[in-house]
């Protein structure tokens, strides 16, 4: 029986990130991680199918939890309240840690042309979740599909203001404001 | 020197869909596209770095059609027109043979992930080209950037439309009648 590793998972991501940071995404192996965890492979493999996804490994829970927040809002919310509440949702689930290690996360993404491609991938899964709880509350397809495109934009523009060391505001304050100046320029397009 | 091809990179980018329809994307070699079309593997990396880039290669042409179209808009356009002529430049560069290509290259992209990344970093790159386009014409980052996702959006809808057999209008017609109903759409966002 596999023995029990407190934070397993936790410590897999921090140790990755620093191999990643130091000596490259390409050069840094899942054993060199396991290692610089104090693990095994075998753990590693437990929690990941491979170093890529140490970094994008929220994907499934994030989707749940947008989708879960759409879901309870108010049968009279419009699409854009109930993104609002998916987006109180999700970013409601993130933690310091999390903050603390987002700068090194997006380095490390901005540096690599295929995980910035999974990125992308997993930004169009988030926005497809939500898409998807939006259009069982009744929302029309075409406006489901741009609420949650708003939506995604959103997360990403509060996460990076979000993970600035000069930040005062909760992540969820961020999502708030990031979703209202989105608004306000919706109705600038024209 | 090189011989002369006649349409090589046309020949190849068919010998690749048929394969990849065939037998599978990732049992598809350089060299068997190469001979089936009936050229070499060196004629092969002249035109494309990889199998992959010969569903992609158009990313840089295409937003290059993009901004220039959106350059061309006269100044009182407002964002969703200067998109709209951005979308008239780009669709208008299509050609019968692509049409006809599509319906294989979406059904290739669809059943591989690593694909469905590179097509989402595409659209992402298409976006991102559209934005600065934008921007030069002075429309602030964020209504700039939904904008151009509105654009991105508009296109893909507009290409599964024109690709579709029974399909009579022009890819430029139906992206102008999709970017209309997006625009619809936007206001019932709430």
């Amino acid at each position: 029986m596999a023995r029990w590793e407190p934070n397993a998972r936790g410590r897999l991501v921090l140790a990755a990130l620093d191999l990643f940071a130091e000596q490259g995404y390409d050069n840094t192996t899942v054993s060199q991680i396991a290692n610089r965890a104090g693990l095994t492979k075998t753990t590693f493999f437990r929690h990941f199918p491979d170093k890529r996804e140490v970094l994008f490994a929220g994907q499934q829970v994030h989707s749940q939890l947008l989708a879960d927040g759409a879901a309870a809002a108010p049968d009279s919310a419009t699409p854009l309240e109930a993104v609002a509440a998916a987006l109180d949702s999700l970013t409601a689930s993130f933690t310091a840690e999390q903050r603390e290690l987002g700068p090194r996360l997006l380095t490390v993404i901005a540096d690599n042309p295929e995980l910035q491609e999974r990125a992308a991938y997993k930004r169009a899964a988030l926005a497809a979740a939500l898409t998807s709880a939006l259009g069982k509350r009744g929302v029309p397809e075409l406006t489901a599909s741009l609420a949650a495109d708003l939506g995604a934009r959103v997360f990403d523009r509060a996460f990076d203001r979000w993970i600035e060391p000069s930040s005062q505001q909760t992540f969820t304050e961020l999502a708030q404001e990031e979703l209202q100046a989105l608004r306000t320029a919706t109705t600038a397009l024209g």
